[in-house]
This record gives C-alpha cells, structure tokens and sequence, in this order.
C-alpha cells in the first residue's frame, strides 16, 4: 500500500527555510521550518500547512529517456546538501489536452533535456498530487551542493521560459538549508 | 478540489450485486448490494467493502482516440440499464515500464479499437486508485441496456485476451442491477 509523502511547514523540523518566492499564483503562508515524511501519517498538529503527494510511475518519459536520467541522477540524501520544494499547479487547458498533445508541448519545451543538463549536479524527485484533491498537481523536490546553486538556478530559468510552463498557473519556490547549517 | 467516488458495498443499496466473478487474484467479500458516492465523503460504517477512485486526465489516448470514443460514447445514468463494476490490478512489471512501452502494449493490445466495438451500446467511466494506495489501480464502471449484455461480455472476453491483460494481477467482476428490478 502507497502512502503519500508530507511536507509539513512549521516552526521547526530538519530543514530551514531561507527564502521562499511565489513564482505564479497564491503564495503559501510563511513558515521557518519544513519537515519531510515518507511513506507515513504524519501527525500535523499546529502546521502552518501541509503538502502531500505520492512518488508514482512515470507519465511522459520514454524508455530511452528514463534510462538516460536515471543514469544521470545522482541519489538524494548526500549529506550537505541544499534543498528545493517546488510544488506546482498546472492550468485546466493542461489536463484537458489528450496524452500526445501534453507529450508534444513537453518535447518542444525540451523539458527532459533541460533537466539532463542539470545532471549530475541536481538531485531530483517528483511528488503526484493531482490525484489525491491536492491544491498542487505536483511536488518537485531537488537537493543540490551549495556550489552548484547556479546550476539549479539555471534549470529552473530555462524551464520556467518553456511553452509548457505557460501552462503552469500556481507554482512557489521554497529554498532550503540544512538547519544544523545554524539559525 | 477533487474528491474521490466511493463504491460502497453493503446489505442495501440502489444497485444489487447480481453476480461476482473472480477473475484472477483475490476476490472480494461477498455482499448484497452497492451504493455509488460521486465526489463525496461516504460515511461507510457496516460496509462490506469500500473502493475508492478519482476521475481524472487520460493517460494513453491520443486527441484523435480521445475525440472519437468521446462522439460515440452515449451518457450515463440513462434509466433501465445493468451496470458492471470491474475493479482491476496491474503488475509491478506494467508500472515499471516507461510511457512508451505501455502505450505500445495498449497499441498491440488494440485496447482502443475493442473498446470502440462496443460503442455506442456501453457507457463507461474509468477511475484512478492507484495514487490513492488503494488495493486496486483502477476501478471501471459500465453501463449497458440489459439486451446488450452480449455486447457487453465480448468487450471483456476480447480485453482479457491481450498483451496488456497478462499484466493484470487482480481482477473482480461485478454485475449490477437496479435495486428496483425486485430483490
């Protein structure tokens, strides 16, 4: 049985939040601290929100392409890491448009050579969260050494000028660090 | 915000569960009667079972696919009809594969074309569990004029003949009638 993933903001938790930008749409309230729990009922009490979503097949990416990222990737969970939340809702338009349609709008935004660009350096996973009543379709979860901050930045610049993201109508950018980083 | 449908399994309910096959895996407990909650928090005390599912975008279906079983897909909820609920499982090997490769099972499966044979006399709705952690991935609804049954069973014996069923691992047929049709 899936269970989905929380991201739970409040006043504490292992993840400092240091900046947050409502990049399209409502903004999220403000919170200090994000805490992440997998695969579990997380207990929410007192949260300034919570977010969830479930780590799901794939929907776009053919054979070639996931073997490619997958080769790519580095893991998640290296230790020093800086962190990105960024969860993001797609336009009614969007999820009106037949599978091949949603398939060409992705290739002619070159959204899966965009990301490979940013690899090896971005850790990467992605949240559904359309399926479960979210306010948010997806959850994107990135980690990356703090050097590699522009690389990061890049990837989100370039994805953000693509077609597809016309399509995109609420989306918001949580920065993250370490909170043993100190406070 | 998107809520999911209930199928509510119990000793009353508007629909009689005339019928249940097993037909591959686990079956379900044996009950008398089903009742459909459509985007609504069910109250579901004393239910034999509960099955949970969203409606949501297509996931295989080209715009030309997608128009045309569209224009010949007659309504639900037209009255006199049987109905059939047939909640379904696929493999841990089907989510494995990318998008390319399972759209190419569906293709070789014909899974469009078959389902287009049945058309207009079968009115279908297909939900989403598997984000939900349910026990099955997709929960299928039919409704059919009780003369075209016939129709309706070799939709199914064609379906389970492909590429794409071997990679069902649990599937329960339910055949449904009015409540009003006589106890």
């Amino acid at each position: 049985m899936k269970m989905p993933a929380s991201f739970i903001a409040g006043d504490r938790g292992p993840w400092r939040i240091a900046r947050v930008v409502a990049v399209r749409g409502e903004p999220l309230d403000p919170a200090r601290a994000l805490t992440v729990v997998e695969d579990g009922a997380a207990a929410a009490g007192g949260a300034a929100w919570v977010l969830r979503g479930v780590r799901s097949h794939d929907r776009y990416t053919t054979r070639a392409e996931k073997d490619q990222l997958t080769m790519s990737s580095p893991p998640l969970g290296r230790p020093g890491m800086h962190a990105a939340l960024i969860p993001i809702r797609k336009s009614a338009a969007w999820w009106q448009l037949a599978q091949d349609e949603r398939r060409a709008v992705i290739e002619r935004s070159r959204h899966f050579p965009i990301g490979l660009e940013a690899l090896p350096a971005v850790a990467r996973r992605l949240y559904h969260s359309r399926d479960l009543g979210e306010d948010f379709d997806f959850l994107t979860w990135f980690e990356f050494a703090p050097d590699d901050a522009p690389v990061f930045d890049r990837l989100l610049l370039a994805l953000r000028a693509t077609e597809e993201w016309r399509y995109v109508d609420r989306e918001v950018e949580l920065r993250l660090v370490p909170a043993s980083d100190g406070a």
